[in-house]
């Protein structure tokens, strides 16, 4: 058993904690050992991957007394309701604040998890356990949590960060094809950011990945997770280059919002997002039509989609993000590459955006 | 205008934030504006406070658009529905990062809003501007904030620390006696815990602090403060010092519990447990009889209760400490008195509680 262990550090925090990132880990307890402090251990979960993974967990976590929240799934319960259900529960069990939670699943479970241990007795420890691959690579680092509410996304949460993360490749067997695929927008946005080898990693290994290949598949993971790391470090709350990470999330937000959350998963919008991304930055003379379509194609060859249906017309996409609170005075802030492997902020108008975005 | 501002640094934190104390600042914008980034302000309080004060507030906060949400009064309504209450209101608003709360009230108000602020949009800054005595020597200060469960009080929340703490002493004014008066076990409770010489004082100026005499109470507040940052300061998680302001408080807690909350105010509650303390000290021969007496007289003549009622017996009590979070292996954490200014940890049975505490 090899495990690539990354440190995630933060500025003005004194908090540091481990990455951990190989395969066939669940089992083993000394990935978990070192990051509860407790007897008393709460995996929080949904029904299947407790079915898949349940005996694994116990094997690993067979030194402490483990209880499960079982909680339904779907974004929709992503809810301060289910937060006091989970609290009623831990309160009626009158678990201490030496309790340790587990978030085991993907990015629903780990904001959920984050901010009950973030307001549980005012704070207890908790691991992520990214079962997606989405999870993996970008949602369980950096301590965001929290709950949608009917006005917004994420308007209710904490930055609030685990004793550890622990990504086992493993549980990817498991997630459905489409949902793996989709986790792949994250991955080649790195490479986009700030990662030109990467990008074109990516593009060398793409088979590989489709197919799990296990080497390539945790190179994938620890390269994504280095660069996350890396943005966080300096910039836990958002104020400068954590901003850079969501390229292709302004179009992809409009794009959710307005086919309802229905069509897309979060992944393939943000694949389309990073396209409409691209396009936008050639057409203000920034990108090469060349590097436009690599990063089509990367895309593409990865599975995701890459346009947008053609019923969704830019300027729905382009009201939508000047209604979104990303907006001030009129102005959009996009993220746009001047190059592959270099992301940059422009706060631009909506005529601009739609004088200028070249779509195919 | 005199303001006396205290530093607040919390070890392994790198936010600062300072407390001012004085009189007749609420209407001076420049006790405000350093603290308020953008321009949005909300003050959220309850209507008595808002019809006494809210005039000479909006003087002070004309620079900025100031909103207002009026919630009501009582411990009863803290809990996680006020909380979304005052969230939805926020996000109905649309107001953003940059908006500033303000938690105008006593300790319950702020325990809310400063919860409130920890998680709308995953953080905004708050400024604590307690208006009870109480508040204002201790739950204004150390950034502890959340609400009360039917399973238990503070049971949800957070460590978050505000942007300042403004405390008018001409706020007190208005505070019905017996909670002005109740503020003061608070006050004894430091002297007792750490400062000898503080004890003193507050019974050489017993009358001048009944009367409200702004120069003897200001210096109260004042000496108050920087004993609770003194121990915040090294201990924001109470994993150590911090232990020891609870002197009083689980014997208070017993007692609140066993009366349900009705009988006694929560300073009220914490005078009689600092009797109970200095008694079992007593009886455990670290604190000699003429001391438990000066700490009975300086507490009545503070018109503060010293004794049990009749009815509620120390095995009652005793129970009922067991029975809470704070026994481990039916062993009671009691926080005692080597001296009039020299407060240590104790864990005993309940037995020996019961043996050796002595009672008048």
């Amino acid at each position: 058993m090899k495990v690539h262990t990354l440190e995630i550090e933060i500025a003005g925090n004194s908090k540091r904690y481990p990455v951990l990132i190989g395969q066939n880990l669940l089992d083993q307890p000394k990935v978990w050992e070192p990051y509860i402090k407790g007897r008393e251990v709460v995996v929080i979960t949904h029904a299947l991957l407790k079915s898949f993974y349940g005996s694994l967990l116990g094997q690993g976590l067979a030194a402490y007394s483990v209880h499960w929240i079982v909680i339904p799934e779907g974004e929709h319960h992503k809810t301060l309701g289910t937060i006091q259900n989970i609290i009623d529960t831990l309160l009626q069990k009158a678990f201490d604040r030496t309790v340790t939670l587990i978030a085991f699943g993907g990015g629903v479970i780990g904001d959920m998890v984050g901010f009950t241990a973030s307001c549980y007795l005012r704070g207890v420890g908790y691991i992520q356990v990214p079962t997606t691959l989405l999870a993996q690579v970008d949602a369980a680092l950096g301590g965001k949590t929290g709950v949608d509410h009917p006005l917004g996304k994420n308007m209710i949460g904490a930055f609030y960060h685990p004793e550890s993360v622990l990504a086992d490749i493993t549980t990817l067997a498991t997630l459905p094809d489409r949902h793996y695929r989709a986790g792949f927008s994250e991955v080649v946005k790195y490479g986009l950011i700030r990662d030109r080898s990467f990008f074109e990693w990516c593009g060398e290994h793409t088979e590989a990945l489709l197919k799990k290949e296990p080497t390539s598949l945790i190179e994938a993971v620890k390269r994504s997770c280095q660069h996350k790391i890396q943005i966080v470090r300096s910039d836990e709350r958002e104020r400068g280059a954590r901003v850079l990470l969501n390229l292709g999330h302004t179009f992809a937000h409009a794009i959710e919002a307005e086919t309802q959350y229905k069509e897309w998963l979060h992944g393939e919008a943000v694949s389309i997002g990073l396209v409409m991304a691209a396009r936008y930055s050639n057409g203000l003379g920034y990108l090469g039509e060349k590097e436009v379509s690599d990063i089509r194609n990367l895309l593409k060859n990865m599975g995701l989609p890459i346009d947008l249906p053609r019923n969704l017309t830019l300027q729905r996409l382009g009201d939508f993000m000047v209604r979104d609170k990303k907006a001030v005075d009129g102005q959009v802030r996009f993220i746009l590459l001047k190059a592959i492997g270099e992301a940059f902020v422009l706060k631009q108008s909506l005529g601009a955006f739609l004088d200028k975005i070249q779509m195919g």
